[in-house]
């Protein structure tokens, strides 16, 4: 039986995650809009799934950092579609080639290959196009530092830096230092840079804990990924199960065994929430956020 | 024999180009640095290539709004990104499947698929990296505008919109309306960023002008691209000649036929200059790309 702090963060989550898809559904083109098909394959790839991680950690250190509600709507939207988009071009035929994403379809099966390029493209644009907007913030310099940081977590210093890595280690064995190191990269920028959007309200004090926490739980986050991948179904994880030991793909598991990998998820769990410390309730939805991640699994 | 004013509109031209290669080479990662094979195969996709056109025409803008060096430098640059980003998908398999590009393997052909995609997607960051470096123009809120500016010129109501436009053409008979609107995403979105970009500092009324010259001047462009497509060969061109015709694309000489198409990029020419009248000796380097582009096939 759920307990009632568990209740409340559900609620909390719940709330969030309908936010986030109306604001995405806002921002998205119609599909009354030309280019249709490209529009109706953005809307298909990144509304209707997923559980909104990235955004709730955005909201979540806005909470923290009293955030304008404005900028943080904005920030949490732009780290999404930044995430849809990657998703759309990592199940893509050249790249990981899966033929499922959140139980549907991936974006080329539904629609074709360019077609996913394309959505992949322009939801990146978008991102950028929403987190520029005119006067999201009274500052418009940290408007600037935002769009910065998206774009260096995005790009090949961050996330596809990651997915490059990634690529080239098909097969190959990695040190555990070489593994975090591709990992802190593939999903652990994208959600650093929700957290530290999030937290741009920030004191200097808050954005070195949140910076700390985000690195830990991004990590912990990809660990327990790896676990999943191991131990869930298909159905359950609404993507091909199994599929990176199938693509010889090294992972926490492989290199550290199953124990060892949820025991390693543990201490990046206990040092995330250490780093919280100084903040008592205000941090509590980043805190319950971490339990959320970890509880994914088991 | 090239004219004193060839020579000199010729000279700032190949001044520019250097310039523009020197400040990408700055800005695209080394191939020393991790990883290697994508930072490689980005510098191979945006370096040593093409005739800088939208680079250029930032820079010409630029001198005539009198816009701040540093800003006019990473805005052209960001341009140039985003336009090697486009030419990198665009020659991919499930795109135009083109294995020429600037009379090199394109970049798919000289690594491989996933490199490709990512190539893409990580110049297309780094695009918004390089605009969003802090202190890059004394006014913030125009900093943004101009990211703004760029990531709607990049999206789908923009260049990535065209695309797919394009795409669900092949075949199709188009009126001459449905085309330019196909190109005045396609190619004339990125074209007219360039130029506003570079008029960042400029008086409403440069804004104005030089928005009207930069529609004109983007379509332009493309029947010119089109005549080239029909007349120049191969080697001329640097990517695969004919190709168009070939792949049953309509363009506007399969609409207008060839005299017309001359005809209606000469109109265009003029309604790009008559709209420089007004700022005499200032809009000069505007005036001369305008012919450059024009002279690029008759």
């Amino acid at each position: 039986m759920m307990n009632s702090v568990a209740i409340d963060f559900s609620a909390w989550a719940q709330a969030k995650q309908r936010h986030i898809e109306e604001v995405l559904d806002t921002v998205l083109p119609s599909t009354q809009t030309s280019p249709q098909k490209l529009h109706s394959a953005m809307r298909y790839s990144a509304l209707g799934g997923g559980k909104r991680v990235r955004a709730l950690l955005c909201f979540a250190a806005s909470e923290l950092c009293q955030t304008e509600t404005s900028f943080t709507d904005a920030a949490a939207c732009a780290v999404e579609l930044i995430h849809a988009y990657s998703l759309v071009h990592d199940d893509m035929p050249c790249m990981d080639d899966d033929d499922l994403r959140r139980g549907k379809p991936s974006c080329h099966k539904q629609y074709d290959d360019a077609t996913a390029l394309l959505v992949g493209d322009a939801l990146q644009s978008l991102a950028f196009d929403v987190l520029s907007q005119p006067q999201l913030t009274k500052q418009a310099s940290q408007q600037v530092s935002m769009l910065s940081i998206l774009a260096k977590a995005s790009g090949s210093s961050g996330m596809a830096g990651g997915q490059a890595i990634d690529l080239e280690s098909v097969g190959k064995v990695l040190t555990q230092t070489e593994l975090e190191n591709m990992h802190s990269l593939k999903t652990g920028a994208l959600i650093q840079a929700a957290v530290l959007l999030g937290a741009m309200d920030g004191s200097e004090l808050e954005i070195i804990a949140v910076k700390k926490y985000a690195a830990c739980i991004g990590l912990a986050f990809q660990v327990v990924d790896d676990i999943l991948d191991v131990e869930a179904d298909t159905s359950t994880l609404g993507k091909t199960a199994g599929k990176d030991a199938d693509s010889n793909k090294p992972t926490y598991v492989s290199i550290l065994g199953l124990a060892q990998a949820k025991q390693h998820a543990q201490q990046l769990y206990s040092d995330a929430v250490a780093a919280l410390t100084p903040f008592g309730e205000k941090a509590k939805r980043l805190r319950e956020l971490a339990d959320f991640i970890m509880q994914r699994s088991f």
